[in-house]
């Protein structure tokens, strides 16, 4: 089975889910500053969310440019990452309109666990559907970046249901500044500790 | 005439329509878990109407996967099915709306047949378009998965207007549920069948 | 240059301008038949609407499908063709709201034509663009569709501005069905004008 | 790694981007001329706002035509435009309506001068991760491009905030149509100034 479409099909949804997240933005009822910035924080929220997926997608075209063969269970794995991603609009912008509030932190939080989940489900059958060697370790490797993900997650969600709320967004958000700005020396660190 | 554009345009309108579909649940009015649950049905269809979506763009992948040339039938079969498709974002927020009311379902139940019989006619010209043996086989055992979904629709839309409305999407879902868990197993049955 | 990647930016706008016309239906305020015939109007629009829009992919799927190289006036043609599409929704949707009236039909009208005439300058430049003399015969003999659809388009504004606005929809809703459905049998009557 | 996935990716955004503006629009009130160009603004900022990404996309598509590999740097660089692009749909429909403020039209000029700046960053990075000494000279006679515009963004930025808020709007306009029509004779100039 070709990967291209596959490919081609995810590229599409990441980059429509990207771009209708600007349409969840309120346009700001004055043309001040002022106005500007009683959104700040649902811009701020708009510019991770963006960045969480274009993450998703850099780490998405890694995996496959090393894969040869797909097979069902990775199309099905996928299409469950495809679905966590497309609920992003969604808990985004109920989490900036009640950003204080449990509810919609912990469906925020849940859906990036969800598509981390799904991301490793689809790594790990892509690797159970190649036959080369070379291929599987290189997944391999990867793997602890799908438990390091998963794992901020739910410290992210226990933290906000015992502690604060905000601190679902806080954590997943800081996260994501420690996964792309050192990207290489986090995978050294890791890979020395294995 | 080649058959890669046909699928990047059908990739793109089912990415498109799968992810506006999530513009169409409403945000709910506060950041409690009750204003959520308030949604919960506008979520199990959204979630139902995805996975029908990601089904059907499995099938169309493996559909033409397996052909080598279209000709202008296969375009413009296809073409009607995306139309099908097309109006699922309207269909489905009205439902939500007004679920326990026939028209509505009866749209739902309309447009999710128009789609089966449209991949049908899509299937059999792709069929026609194509010289080798082989494939015709394949396409042609294959041809019992369009009978069944169309029969489902049919019979979920003669319940919905006999009976109560709400199952025509019920009935849907549930088939959905069954071709999508043990796939292998109906094909398996239906193969001893013939 | 290479002619892959306009192709793919020319579907994926199609897609998703045909996909969005569906986010301009109003959603019906009752869950009866009622309220949905009172939408009837906006939904011939929206299929008539989405089956132009078929058509144009289809025919620049064969136009491109013929050609080998391009240049940047054909980018550019393709880019105001691309253009004359995108307003599509909102002539659409303003049409749906004043049916009756002079200005919707009017935009409306100069769309299709924009769209026509756009599309008649990148098949002019791309048979420019390319050396082969037999692709340049075939595109050639394909012109005449464009004088028909332009003329159409001309005359639906005279018509609507002389007599009553709504002739401008019908008169190329019309001309769409006899183009749709007999193809064949217009080329060859044409062709045998010539 | 290959580039035909960040290709059609960017693609993709660019073509959501330029298909969602017109949603941005609003609707005439009546169905007549009047009411229609009461919108004239917004009209001319929608076609500008278009004619501006389908410039950029022209300048993708050559530049990635002339690249072989790209590395992680470059996937980055482009993520960050295609960040400053997505924006485009809010600061649009916000200079819309407040077409005479400073927030605005500030807003939009920054969105302007960040996508020319992280196109540059992309293109100089596509030029670092190239071997091939051809490519590179072609790239770098392109740069002058990006000095121009980015050049004429801080410009309009400075008018706009000394001056009168909506020089920033009328100057990016400005710019773009010296650089759509006589583009070969505008890089003759500067190549001869060189």
């Amino acid at each position: 089975m070709s990967k291209s479409r596959l490919e081609a099909f995810t590229d599409a949804v990441i980059a429509i889910v990207m771009t209708i997240l600007v349409l969840e933005l309120h346009e700001p009822t004055a043309g001040s500053f002022a106005a500007l910035f009683e959104e700040w924080h649902r811009l701020v929220i708009y510019v991770v969310s963006f960045l969480m997926l274009a993450i998703y997608w850099n780490n998405h075209h890694h995996m496959f440019q090393a894969a040869k063969t797909i097979n069902g269970k990775v199309l099905w794995a996928n299409s469950l990452f495809i679905l966590s991603l497309s609920v992003f609009p969604f808990v985004t912008s109920w989490m900036g309109d009640f950003f204080s509030d449990l509810a919609p932190q912990l469906s925020f939080g849940i859906a990036i666990m969800m598509a981390d989940v799904m991301f490793f489900a689809t790594a790990y059958n892509l690797k159970k559907a190649t036959d080369d060697n070379e291929t599987v370790s290189v997944f391999f490797n990867k793997y602890y970046k799908s438990w390091v993900s998963i794992g901020t997650n739910v410290i992210a969600i226990l933290l906000g249901v015992l502690i604060r709320p905000e601190l679902i967004f806080i954590l997943n958000a800081v996260m994501l500044v420690l996964w792309v700005v050192p990207e290489r020396r986090i995978e050294r660190v890791f890979q020395q500790q294995r």
